[in-house]
């Protein structure tokens, strides 16, 4: 059988008529070498229009009335663009959550994927027709609509290439692919042909932005792999690849950051067994994403807790440290919103000792105080003054030579 | 149990931020003393925005995306509509025909209600929700969206109100009620507080635009008592009646004209059995709403065959004639778009003789030629030069004393 594609095209790719068809020529090209599944975001801008008429109404609207909404612009842009192929005498059909019976939890807003029927998007394309699918929504068991949270068309996307066997998963977006750092700070900063899927995973959680956490996880899980490429300009983009697959392995493959955080430290918190579990789990269950969780060594049995998640969040978190206040004592809750997180990744470093002091001393020299430090395997990461997360990802760039 | 009642708002009763709140008002209000089901519209002027995006790809979308398309407009308004809800303390969840399970043909655009689950809409009125249900929504077996055609959400609300088995159907519109004839028109024209359901369909099918002639076939063949109101002021509106609860009829109860029609006159058609069937069955399975259908006497086993059509399915219809004009045979084929349709309803006119004569009669002094005539039980419609409509209807309100 021929092979399969997945292409993922996201809001900026389809933001107007004349992207759309621009999109669908892109469609019509590769539909002509392998099969082609679409999944679509909604045109730029739309989310966000229909985000603000809820607030008209409360500025906290109920989750499930709330994805019923937004997840409207997912079924335009999937109908128009549907539409766009026919008029190039291709044959397509959209489809929405509810129609590939794309089932996810009942967590509005955040959704978890949990299956879909590939057998029907098999079915369409039996039929010599390309199935163009809405990103973003689910549906639960009840039939009530749901969505992924931002981004979550890149989810659906991996998720179908998993589930129909694709070849690979194509996601076109308004970069060229994925550079050492954010271009827009570092001038200089290289596109990589290819990163491995654990490195890709460290920096889409660090907020490269191009691609989805959950997404690259589920490539990862399931061996999708998956090529971030531009719809507005030609190019091959940058392949995520198995580890095994990968040329030989710089030492740091790129530097990642995040200025939506904040950081929230539980001062005095008795350094009993269970403690971190207590306090995270209620976190974990509100589907919020902790990330850099510290804890420091102990002093007269009691300790601080410091941990990081999205400024969104904050009021979330807040509300749920005062319902477990009685049950995990601490003396003080210190709430900042005034840092970044700065990380190095890079599958090297596993090999390669010294790559975190000559961070911080590049850093030191350059007068960036280091608040937090949190290291993994392939990663480094350091939370510092918001204000310096330029200046800091500027010398670690440098200081690393990942310069074009 | 407390009675039930539906309430359905228009494009324009939920027109902006502003008028979904007054509407969530209205609803607030009426759930005090019964259960209240809601359907409502997509927001004015939402549904041709969707169309004209459409209308970028193709002059003739495909009609499968394109109810996909126009569809999510119902799905805003509920949702909006729900939160407005909320944010007055009020129980409400908004639900897509999909949820439901409102089963259409799959006509698409213009679909027909097969089946709707009432258990579903009564369980929700049974947890002390209001059930928001987008209207001119449909979902075929399949699971593909499809839509009623302009107007469809009348129908939604009747349909439902006849499957739950509401006490009545409330249609809150733009307009306070039903008038003997438009005011724009006839300044003085004036509110009927109760016509009969038979009317009410004459009414409607000849373009009183309050409310759609499907709806009210619907009510009539259910016996669904509905009303007609203004959302934007206060006032009991119209109440469409079964005809034995209706006071004594006027003579004459309004007049309703239809200028958007279209004329078609197959000239020399032979006069055997079956021919109107061969012109009218394949225009008739197009969905196309034939009216005024008129056939001359014959002439040496020739006649002319007429009928009228809605100006929108002009083109159809010329290609539907083109198909079958080796079958039918007729000397040639007359389209004129020109004309205009004028009717007089009234119950009362089964008693009483002489409606017709004095309307020609009032017609004729006033130099306006009638080119066809086309009565039933309680109609009178004539068909007249297009030009001269808004004089006709003057003179026959005036003819029949409905002045206020």
């Amino acid at each position: 059988m021929t092979k399969i594609i997945v292409q993922k095209f996201g809001g900026t790719s389809v933001g107007s008529v004349e992207r759309i068809d621009a999109v669908a020529d892109i469609i019509a090209d590769a539909s002509k070498t392998a099969k082609i599944v679409v999944v679509v975001s909604a045109m730029a801008g739309e989310t966000n229009k229909l985000v603000n008429l809820a607030k008209n109404f409360s500025e906290n609207p109920d989750k499930r009335e709330f994805d019923a909404l937004v997840s409207t612009g997912e079924t335009v842009s999937s109908a128009l663009l549907s539409l766009a192929l026919h008029s190039k005498g291709i044959k397509a059909k959209s489809y929405s959550a509810s129609q590939i019976s794309m089932k996810t939890t009942d967590t509005y807003s955040k959704a978890k994927i949990l299956d879909v029927n590939s057998e029907k998007i098999l079915q369409v394309i039996k039929e010599e027709t390309i199935p163009i699918i809405t990103g973003f929504q689910g549906v639960t068991e009840d039939g009530d609509i749901t969505t992924l949270g931002r981004g979550g068309s890149d989810t659906t996307a991996v998720a179908i290439a998993a589930q129909i066997g694709a070849e690979r998963c194509d996601i076109y977006t308004d970069v060229d692919g994925i550079y050492t750092t954010d271009p827009k700070i570092v001038p200089n900063a290289k596109k990589l042909d290819s990163i491995t899927m654990e490195e890709m995973l460290e920096l889409a959680g660090q907020g490269a932005k191009v691609m989805q956490t959950r997404a690259v996880e589920f490539a990862n899980k399931y061996n999708v792999p998956v090529r971030v490429l531009s719809s507005f300009n030609e190019g091959s983009g940058t392949l995520i690849t198995l580890e095994e697959e990968s040329m030989e392995n710089a030492l740091i493959s790129g530097i990642a950051f995040q200025k939506d955080q904040v950081k929230f430290t539980l001062h005095g918190v008795g350094d009993i067994p269970g403690t971190a579990f207590k306090i995270l789990g209620p976190i974990s269950d509100a589907e919020v994403e902790v990330d850099v969780i510290v804890q420091n060594v102990s002093v007269d049995g009691k300790t601080d807790f410091t941990f990081t998640v999205p400024y969104e969040d904050q009021e979330t978190v807040i509300k749920i440290i005062d319902s477990i206040k009685d049950e995990v004592k601490f003396k003080q809750m210190m709430v900042d919103s005034d840092i970044a997180k700065v990380s190095l990744v890079g599958v090297g470093m596993r090999s390669q000792a010294g790559v975190a002091s000559r961070a911080f001393k590049a850093l030191s020299e350059n007068e960036v105080n280091i608040q937090i430090i949190c290291t993994s395997e392939i990663k480094l990461t350091m939370v510092i003054d918001k204000n310096l997360t330029d200046k800091a990802v500027k010398i670690l760039h440098e200081e690393f030579d990942l310069e074009n």
